[in-house]
């Protein structure tokens, strides 16, 4: 049995692109002066000793980013970006990640072993140390692990012959290995990007720029004379086993080779159990990318990968990975600008990759990525360390690292409301996503469009929909308080201050209801209303034919009108989480205050600038438009876009204060008197809520609440209220809600 | 100060109508052999401890159906009518209540005092019977009980001149009561509905029928020696006192005025805590209505009160009573044909309630009710014991009374499933509505548009919607339930069968998927689908292309598409709560069975005779149509309506098995294998819901399953599962599910 031939075999409608694939970055913190970060691994993250996604590698300094398993490329590569995001945004604001995979000018002295506190992993570490120097640990890469999908791997073990699924996962994942080690000159040559090494890294200088200093005889490589043979299984355990026995190894994970067999934790394992997936290890951080590494990359990897099981397998395997390792070294230390020596056959692969494209009929993106390495290979300045070349500083590129890394520094805090990657879902959301990924919990987005999201630290799972619909609330209180009739009744019952009124169903019903409210100032509506339709507002007790046009206006609108109580005042959205009021915001019309020199359109266009304003809920602010309403609205105070505003004089340009309609939002937490916070607080508790925003309207802030002397009038409940607009305000320090949230779900990690 | 006048000052718009009611009908339980029933009071009704509209008054075969405070007549009205129902369903079944307000030929035997477990209400009850034969106690009335509106009150007590409240609404609610006894002859005139005693109630035999024996002298009176002043509130306190004290009276409660003041237990509160309200206690429960009191004579009696505030106080109130219960007394003895006599001055009540429609310019209806009145003292054939004439045979009513009785009865059973007055509400709340006042739950609609109910118990208050929405489920798993994907993943993550399956939102990638499927049955469907739009079967696997053009299908109906297995077999709700499966079911598509002689067209008509079938979800089951689909679908079996089908042929009129287009409900509870349950009731626990409908395919009903070997899957998970196809079937027992949602809300009463 061979498993040659065996992807060629299968139909072109075979899944041959399912997978599952996990990324790992390592990054050193570097401060803005270009040393490495001597501070302690940052607490915002949590504890490394259950953090999923960012750990320290050998460092304290070096970051390791963990992607979890992902369906495609594009997803994993999503999720780097999450954690890169936070990561960045969590380290001390005068560091950044670097982008390279070689270190800036860097002495052992500044490589402090990652305080960790399991001690057998840190001796582990003091160990390297000593066995190959504390310098060469700095370096940092990519790690780019793949299983094959299940599907695609039964329909190969189907065509395989074989009768034992392990020994044919072996064999697939083994043949895969050793023909990565024959050609991963090709992605060295393509992707390699560490040209140089600062002065001082290195015994002897290097005298011009190379490929990959990381991947070559001069990167962090076994001893040579480790030699573990990749021929067949069970010799590379064997191999391996004794060199760890002799003491050559310290572990069996200290062998680094560019691919390693994953699955099980000890390699004897993989006869029984079978290898699971494959480890590739050799990827420089690309410096272009925020991420260290491009979309086209990794794609064009997977292919590569394909078509390794597309070609034939070695027949002298461990003589073929020799010459190889030596091709590759040279490849590796050539200067980048040349071209692939005569003996590096990219013939095949490239064949190999388009017959795997035209076999199974992939998308032409596919045929673009061979065109492109193709490209690189007819010029190698389109190569990553080809790129590398016009930013070399003599042999220096310490200044073009600061200057990249602080551009992404800059980048991932220019919207810090947003979370890199899932711009598309809601904020509220977004900003939950960046904390539970910050403290540690293992996520899950169980449906991007529906914002639900599963969330877990070892066996605790909580679900969580729109930022804050979770298991914490019973299901009927949101319920009640999507009803404003039911929440009305609720809240007075217990003695709670709510408008005055009633809701009707007959215009005859309701215009009989006259005599109870002829003195009063009232507002006739429809029960249900979108953007205030069909109100009528009589700050002044209405006659009875206005209350009756009030009526049919309303009546238009929904077959059941509220006739209640007008309360003056301003209105506050207090946002209660578990009885405590945690915010109090201030929602203000769309506005333009005046600076005698813009006009007002001119004066909306400066305030648009607002990076917290954008589009579609998608910012904590909505930009201000001019349309029919607004100008409507400034005609009404006398005013036209083309006004010049005095100095501090204030156009209003909306009569609603939402913020959807260009609002803005001030956060008044600290300013608003403990009473009504409390009084917000016992409204939620006494419906049941968990969380809950509370929506007062406040006559005279210098006057104190309290039940039975409230001052205030609860006008509406709100079973999902937004967090984001607490927590980036137009005016005010903002309140992190989201944080709040987790830290009651999962208190047992905070 | 006078309370005259007062009414009159009041501004047209004024709420004069604004006013809370109650209403308590007596009524005694009679067997088919029109004996008073022996039974006890009926255990279905739960605990006469604490039920808050059912208890038995006088004997335990006299119920006593009370309603909460109303804020209208009509509420009230149908609240009566709900509990009347449901008293008239937890009887016995060859039980009936009794219509009239005397009762059928009686003896003292036949009367057994109510076994209440209060001995103190026991004893007063032995007393009374000893003081007036307990053959009296046994005639029944409606009590109606009016609050007059608080912004009313408020008004008259602005115009009033009073700087007292208590003392204002004393005075208006004595000369209310005052000008009741001067006039309450107008009501008996018109309602009084007790002409006869059955032979042997009396000690002497009436010669002819009267208007209201009941009404009368010879009614259920005090003691003539018993004169207590309605002049003034403390003279009226002293009276009633004395007469206690010198054991006249066993308790101010035993003194009948046909009027009670109201609010506290002792008159001598109402000094300075305010009368409360007034209870009206004259009504003979009119035969010829199944609640004993129609809405005409509910809001007659509203405007005649009124009428009575309209109208000047007496100015020698106890002489100008006496006189008034004199005349009342001839009044009730004269024969129900005798027109009024000339010193019953109609004309000033007549006119004072036009004035009073007038004046508030009330609605036409209140114009007609004067007229109705009018007429019928015009025509004494049309007041109720006039009506009543005809039905006597010789001087007994009991053949008629009989016949009443057992019309409503049957009118109660009409329709099982449904709640008397609340038909618009759906059904599963109607159930549980039934079910709450049964166990003598306090029930009020909160939202009847919106299924929103509070059911409460002493302190103990629940929240329903919809019939199974409640505090008892998380806010979390109704919203993941409400997610097919999410559903899906939860339950494939717990280790529970489900499709195997992908969500595409890319027809390319979709596509792509084809290699996974290629060999499978599979279904094609967008992600939220209504009545089938967009899905594809293929119950072999597809072709290329055949795929393609079903995603194209898919595709057209929503954004999002899923690629599922295909899983052959049966689909079962099965209805799970708290842990427990309770219900299983199984829908059959519309369809008719052939008997050699009908067509088609006829079996459809025949088969919509079953009294479960309805429209619109107010019925169990739907009629059958015959439309376009209906005539495809037989078009495709080769049928037309025309078609006589042979006998025990089914025909299929549905593709689709949903009640709501004509299905039939077979419920298979028992027959279902426990491990199905099992598993139902674990997928349910899995995603940590309360109250679940699981929806299994299971293709062989003779395997059992397992988590191991589900031999079943599971396509759905609802969070608002209906009850009421559980309970009311097409076939088989049905399964009582709304008693177990509040036996699970309430244990302490169950």
């Amino acid at each position: 049995m061979t498993m040659d031939q065996l992807l060629q075999q299968l139909p072109e409608t075979a899944p041959v692109l399912q997978a599952t694939f996990g990324l790992e970055r390592e990054s050193l913190r570097i401060t803005d002066t270009s040393r490495v970060a001597q501070t302690p691994h940052p607490s915002l993250l949590g504890s490394r000793q259950f953090h999923p996604y960012i750990q320290t590698d050998y460092s304290e300094a070096q970051l390791e980013l963990i992607t979890p398993v992902a369906q495609t490329t594009a997803e994993a590569r999503r999720f780097l970006g999450a954690i890169t995001d936070v990561a960045g945004r969590s380290i001390e604001r005068d560091e950044y990640l670097w982008p390279l995979s070689m270190p800036p000018h860097i002495s052992e002295a500044d490589i402090q072993i990652a305080a960790l506190e399991d001690q057998t992993e840190y001796q582990y570490r003091v160990g390297l140390g000593k066995r190959y120097g504390k310098l060469l640990q700095s370096m940092s890469g990519i790690h780019y692990n793949v299983e094959l999908g299940t599907d695609l791997t039964a329909q190969l073990f189907a065509l395989s012959g074989y009768d034992n699924q392990i020994a044919f996962r072996n064999d697939l994942y083994l043949k895969l290995a050793q023909n990565f080690l024959r050609y991963r000159w090709f992605l060295i040559y393509l992707y390699g990007a560490s040209p140089i090494a600062e002065r001082g890294f290195l015994k002897d200088t290097l005298n011009s720029p190379v490929r990959s200093l990381r991947n070559s005889s001069l990167g962090y490589v076994n001893h040579e004379d480790i030699q573990v043979s990749f021929a067949d299984l069970t010799t590379y355990v064997t191999d391996l086993e004794a060199y760890v026995a002799s003491g050559q190894l310290s572990a069996e994970k200290e062998f680094y080779a560019p691919v390693r067999l994953r699955g099980s934790k000890h390699n004897r394992d993989y006869l029984t159990k079978g290898i699971t997936y494959l480890e590739f290890r050799c990827f420089d951080l690309n410096p272009f990318d925020p991420l260290g590494i491009s979309q086209e990359a990794l794609d064009t990897v997977h292919l590569f990968i394909l078509a390794l099981l597309w070609l034939d397998q070695s027949t002298s395997v461990d003589k073929d990975i020799a010459v190889a390792n030596d091709l590759n070294n040279r490849i590796a230390l050539a200067h980048p600008l040349e071209p692939l020596p005569a003996e590096a056959d990219y013939h095949s692969i490239l064949r190999a990759m388009t017959e795997v494209v035209t076999h199974f009929q992939l998308d032409d993106y596919y045929h673009q990525l061979i065109q492109q390495a193709q490209e690189a290979i007819n010029s190698p300045r389109l190569t990553l360390s080809g790129q590398l070349v016009s930013h070399l500083d003599g042999l220096s590129l310490q200044d073009f690292g600061q200057q990249q890394g602080q551009t992404y520094r800059a980048y991932f805090w220019s919207s810090p409301y947003a979370l890199k990657g899932y711009e598309s879902m809601e904020l509220s959301t977004q900003l939950l996503l960046f904390d539970a990924i910050q403290k540690g919990l293992h996520v899950e987005i169980l449906d991007e469009n529906d914002q639900f999201l599963k969330l877990w630290h070892n066996d605790h799972v909580e679900y969580v929909k729109n930022g804050n619909m979770t298991s914490k609330d019973n299901y009927i209180v949101p319920l009640a308080m999507a009803n404003k009739t039911v929440t009305k009744k609720i809240l007075a019952d217990a003695g709670f201050p709510v408008p005055a009124g009633q809701e009707f169903s007959s215009k005859s019903t309701a215009r009989r209801y006259y005599g109870q409210i002829a003195e009063q100032a009232i507002v006739v509506k429809p029960k249900s209303t979108n953007f205030g339709l069909g109100i009528s507002i009589f700050q002044d007790p209405a006659s009875l034919d206005d209350y009756d046009k009030a009526l049919d206006i309303a009546f238009a609108e929904d077959s059941d009108v509220l006739v209640e109580t007008f309360i003056p005042g301003t209105e506050y959205r207090f946002f209660v989480l578990d009885g405590k009021c945690e915010a109090v915001l201030l929602r203000v019309a769309a506005n333009v205050v005046g600076d005698g020199t813009h006009t007002i359109a001119q004066l909306i266009d400066l305030k648009n600038q607002n990076p917290l304003r954008g589009r579609d809920h998608r910012s904590p602010l909505e930009l201000i438009t001019l349309g029919d309403i607004e100008r409507l609205t400034l005609q009404q105070q006398g005013y036209t876009p083309d006004t010049i505003l005095p100095e501090g004089i204030k156009a209003n340009l909306r009569g609603n204060s939402n913020i959807s309609t260009g609002g803005d939002s001030i956060d008044v937490t600290e300013q608003m008197h403990e009473s009504f916070k409390q009084l917000a607080a016992d409204m939620a508790t006494a419906i049941g809520a968990w969380v809950c925003g509370v929506d007062l309207i406040i006559p005279d802030l210098s006057k104190t609440a309290s039940k039975e002397i409230p001052n205030c009038t609860c006008i509406e409940l709100n079973f999902n209220p937004s967090m984001y607009m607490h927590t980036y305000c137009h005016e005010g320090p903002g309140q992190p809600l989201t944080a709040k949230i987790l830290a009651n779900l999962f208190p047992e990690i905070h």
